[in-house]
């Protein structure tokens, strides 16, 4: 790895799964180092659950030293319950950061479809096939919360190379991804 | 302090303030270390306000080695935005605790107030009026965000000193505050 490289941690931290993707931006070139999906559900209590998040946390952290941590922040929920619980899975994960002097940030759902594939209400599928032109990436299917958290990452990744470029394709890649997106939107437009 | 006190930090942890109260346990006495209500509400970032929340923990933690962590948690919310926020201030409060090794306990407000006073709906005024009964405090009116971090705590020594008991009144001011809320919630019945 070289020097100059940015390492960038991306989380999708649920309540049952915990997904996670590490990074290295080399320049204009990103490199997975690693991704994975926690599963938490193996631990009946909840603050096993946490412990298991912070311990893991500690664990990405002490192996890669990210320069970056990024976070998928939903808005919205099923309940006020269920929120709550996200919120100290979220809140853990972030202290294990903080604690490491990470600067976090926060990306909802949308604006990750929309940064990886200039699509915000892109399905996963399409935000996996847009991952795997940028990165160097396995062809089969990925458990669907690590490729969330990669996605996280590279999203991050897009953001503090050309902040106000986000709504705009950024490389040929992105236009041909929108030019999918039309035809995945309006069939029989195009033949 | 005795060698085998028990200390026990409870914490209301809010978006907006932090309370927390220390107690420390002598056999059936209860000694007040400190309370007091954090303002969050001076950083106007939320990842500010995170890393004080972690920051202050951390401090009282190391101030005064609680053997017990107790939290409140409210079971409903505003809307699922608060919750998530309110989620991350507790997650981020119980990462510290889980760091150091501290058991964490969480009651809800009614059950906080069922222990303390004998009625689950008891208001923050009521609550604090039993306190006083139960440990030596100032006669001023508290914030009543590190009055009900007190109460957390206390409810917390409660339960594990006699976890059976905490619908039952278990000291005649128990008693006495049963039939002080019976008064007040059958006006007429009592002359």
């Amino acid at each position: 790895m070289q020097n100059n490289s940015q390492i960038i941690l991306g989380i999708d931290p649920g309540t049952l799964v915990m997904g996670y993707g590490v990074i290295a931006v080399h320049g204009r070139s990103i490199e997975l180092l690693e991704m994975n999906a926690i599963k938490l559900s193996a631990k009946k209590d909840h603050y096993e659950r946490l412990h298991f998040i912070q311990q893991r946390m500690a664990d990405i952290i002490s192996a890669f030293h990210p320069h970056h941590f990024a976070i998928e922040a939903p808005f919205f929920g099923k309940n006020v319950q269920s929120m709550l619980k996200l919120g100290r899975a979220q809140g853990v994960a972030i202290a294990v950061a903080m604690q490491a002097g990470i600067p976090v940030t926060e990306y909802s759902p949308r604006k990750i479809k929309q940064s990886i594939t200039g699509n915000g209400n892109a399905d996963k599928e399409q935000v996996w096939k847009m991952l795997q032109r940028i990165i160097r990436l396995p062809s089969t299917s990925p458990v669907f919360d690590a490729s969330d958290a990669l996605a996280v990452a590279v999203c991050h990744q897009f953001q503090i190379s050309s902040p106000l470029m986000d709504n705009q394709p950024k490389t040929p890649r992105k236009v041909k991804s929108n030019w999918e997106d039309f035809i995945v939107q309006n069939p029989g437009r195009v033949k």
